[in-house]
Formats: structure tokens, C-alpha cells, sequence
């Protein structure tokens, strides 16, 4: 990719406020940790009220994050006034998620004009350190 | 598969009981709604919190619905005392999940000693009948 | 679905023309079986060329006649002139690809203006019947 | 990753023993390019018999050569003896495979006792460079 083209001069503020939209992502806590053209970092501070049976956060937790993530990278690159819709996503879990913060950061790899596709890390931030917990790859499309 | 082999038989009593360990479930109000051999049924009444910013159920907690729908069916296929894993899945949206009720229901594709595979169709209950919202392809297994 | 829609009355001839061009399909042998509104069954006979390591079929074989399955199930339903564009799939394996012959069957789960996803079986058929061995969930567009 | 740990010190020889054995790898023109710990590159030049439709190099050729890298990536970190198995992969297409040559990259993400999970980039070498057609991610276990 030669340099991603952003074609909504305004897409910062039009992604903080769909991200506002989201009950969803206010009930687990998510923010919104970074936008740039053709990226997205989304934190979730750990809080008890997200573990599964392990006490870590459950993984359709580490999903929504990591959707989220993804589907805002894509939308960086939209034409104005496009909302987004994920068409589908694959996760691997790699690591349980633990610790105190979870970041998930998606990548732009295609910007299509009608199929977008990302590349996500999620990362869980440790006392020593933050490891690799999960990745998706996942397809976009302007809703 | 030739019917499922069941190897513990206090599988429902097993799975009642890690589900309701589950914060991240208590957290959206999912409901554990049926567990047969190799089959597990999740309920997810709507409510406001749950919504994107389309004013439907956000991706991400239907793909955790879905997720456990067939993890819990690929447990009731474990041997005593093993907890489910999730190793990955791809989850394809098909329809707005809106309406009174999500339903997923996940099935076992094939049963292994380490590995599980699954399928999952969540299905949106409206006023004029349910419609298929989302499907999974899942791998689990033992933890 | 209410009953797949077929939006191109040549759709059977457009497909088979199609196959018929794909030089791949060609190379391993693979045959159209059937073609009906929102389904396609491809069909492999078996040979040793199509091996790998454990003498089964290579998985990326498999994963070849099952794309193809679930991508012309969807152009069934296409609008006239309209090729087939595969935009991702997800394969799971459940059991080695071997006996005489593979079928996979791929039906459209949802027809949409511009994604169309599909799911797919591959069966394995052998002396003492048939088996499962892989399912694939695949997203495509008209190209 | 702190560095991935090689178990079996014949890898590179064992890898290149097992693909030698793939007759749909010979079928197709494949190539063991590089192997390192952790690490796989395949290549495969370009020929008419590979195409599909568009004349292109088909997708489940592309998908075959990607599943290769990334099975023999995860097999550079097995124990000694232990052949390779695909549990699943998912493949996002993102440009048309043309060109002279085909490189598929698999990387180790995760390499576990039962499950290792790789990520997979296959490019196209064309005369002004080469470009990113397919991404794979992928789950292994020893066989």
C-alpha cells in the first residue's frame, strides 16, 4: 500500500462520535485510544465485571474490541458520511487476557471501494511487560 | 457423526455452572437456554446497552453469544472436570441483529480428543418471526 | 431466505462456461455435478497426484473444490454477466480427505447486492459410505 | 515471542523430506524457498495451467501454497517426527495473483504443545515490483 488515502477530511471527529454511539462499548468500557489514517487503537481498561470462567476477559470480549478496532482502521479511509459495517471477522486467541489493560490495534491492509480489510493485534498489558493475545483478520464495508 | 458420545454426565450441571461464572455474561444478560450432547442453546434478550451505533446489537456481543453457544456444545462432549478453550473462530454477519431476542445455537461438527470443531447460527427473534443474523466456524478445546 | 431469487435465467450455462475456463479445476480434475438456484455440488475424483504427506488429498485441495462450490452457489443467483470474485473463506478440517471420490456442496446463506456469503460441505466418499471432512464459511461478489 | 525454541535440529531437512512427498505441491510447481525456526517461504512461478477465469493464478492455488507456509512454519518448531496437520485456515483476498511468481510467508505466532497458530502473506512478483494478494491466518497441530 502506498500510503493510505484519507477521503473524509473530517474522519477523527466522525469516528469519535460513532464510537460515542456504541452502548456496547460503554457497558465493557472501551475508549478510544488513537485514530490515524488506515489505523485504529481501542483501550479497554480490566475490570472484574469482563472475566469468563478463568478470571480473564472473556474472548467475545476480545472480540468486540478487536472488531471495533478494525472496523474504525477502515473506516479512517471512507469517503464522508459513511458509516461501518463489519461483514465478517476471524479471531485466534493466542494468550490469555489478563493483566490491566488491553489494547487493540487494527491495520488497514486493502481499502477497497466497496471491501475493506484489516489485520488486529490485541495486547494485554502486564506488570512486565504486554503480550500478543489475540489477532484477527477481518473484512470491512461502508454501511 | 454416528450420535455424540457423551463422557461426563453431569455435563449440563457442569456447563450451568461455568456459565454462570461468567461476568462478561452477567454483564450483557445472556441466558444459558437449553444444552443437549453436543448441543448448546444461549438467549440474549435486547436492551438499549447492548446497541451500536446503528441502534442494533453490536457485532462484537453477538459474536460472544455465538462463541459460547459453541463452546458450551463442544463441552458437553468433554470428559469430567475439562473447561472449555476457544482457539479461534470466523464469524460472518448476515442480517441486523435487532428485535425482542438473540438466539445461538451451536452445534458439534466433529468431536476429537484435542480438538472441537463447531457450528454456530444466532438468529434474531422479531414480531414477524426469526431471522439468521450471524454464522460461526469454531475450533475449540479442553482447558 | 424466502426462496432464492435467480436474477440471470443462463445462470447453468454461464457457470459451466466459466468452469470450463479454469485451467486449475482442469489440472485436478474436478467436474461440475450440479448447479440450482443458491446451490453447486463439484465433484474430484480421487487420484494419487492430488496426495500429500499421509497419502489423503492436500487440504488446499480441498480447500480449492470447496471455494469454487460455495463461489458458483453464489453467481447462481448473480445478475446476468457477472463473474464470481471470492473475497475471503475460512476452511476447517475435520477428517483426512480419502476414497474415491470428494463432492463438496455449496449453498448461499444469504444473496446480497454486493456480498454474498455462502457455506460449504466437502465429503469424503468411501467404500463404506460417505464422510464429512471439511466446512468452509466464504464471502464472494460479483467481479 | 522471546525467540522461537527449535526442538528438532533435522527440521530443515525433515521439512524438505515431507514436501517432497506432496504430489499436489509437484502438481502445481511449488517450491521450498527458505526455512527458518519459525519461518517458511514457498514459492510458486506462474504457468497458464494454474489460472482461473480472469487468468489469474486461482484462489485455492494461492490458498494451497499460503496453508504450505504456514503448516511448515509451525513444523520448523515441532518435535522430531512429527509430520504437520491444518486445523483450519482463513484466507482474505486483497489483489489479483499475477504476474512471474507467487511467495507465500508464514510466521509462528504462537507456537504451542498442541495448537500453533501462524499468519501467512503471499505476494505476487510482477515486473514493477510485488504486491500483497492474500493473507492467511491459520491454526496447526502435530500429526
Amino acid at each position: 500500500m502506498s500510503g493510505p488515502v484519507v477521503r473524509n477530511s473530517a474522519y477523527r471527529h466522525d469516528i469519535a462520535a460513532s464510537f460515542a454511539r456504541q452502548g456496547a462499548l460503554k457497558l465493557i468500557g472501551a475508549e478510544l485510544d488513537a485514530v490515524e489514517p488506515g489505523l485504529c487503537r481501542v483501550r479497554l481498561p480490566i475490570t472484574d465485571k469482563l472475566h469468563q470462567h478463568h478470571g480473564h476477559v472473556h474472548g467475545g470480549v476480545v472480540g468486540m474490541i478487536g472488531d471495533v478496532a478494525g472496523g474504525y482502521a477502515a473506516m479512517s479511509l471512507f469517503e464522508p458520511a459513511r458509516e461501518i459495517l463489519t461483514v465478517e471477522y476471524k479471531i485466534n486467541f493466542l494468550a490469555p487476557a489478563r493483566g490491566t489493560m488491553l489494547v487493540a490495534e487494527g491495520r488497514v491492509l486493502r481499502a477497497g471501494r466497496s471491501i475493506t480489510v484489516t489485520a488486529v493485534e490485541v495486547r494485554a498489558v502486564e506488570e512486565d511487560g504486554d503480550r500478543l493475545c489475540a489477532v484477527l483478520q477481518q473484512t470491512c464495508m461502508p454501511g
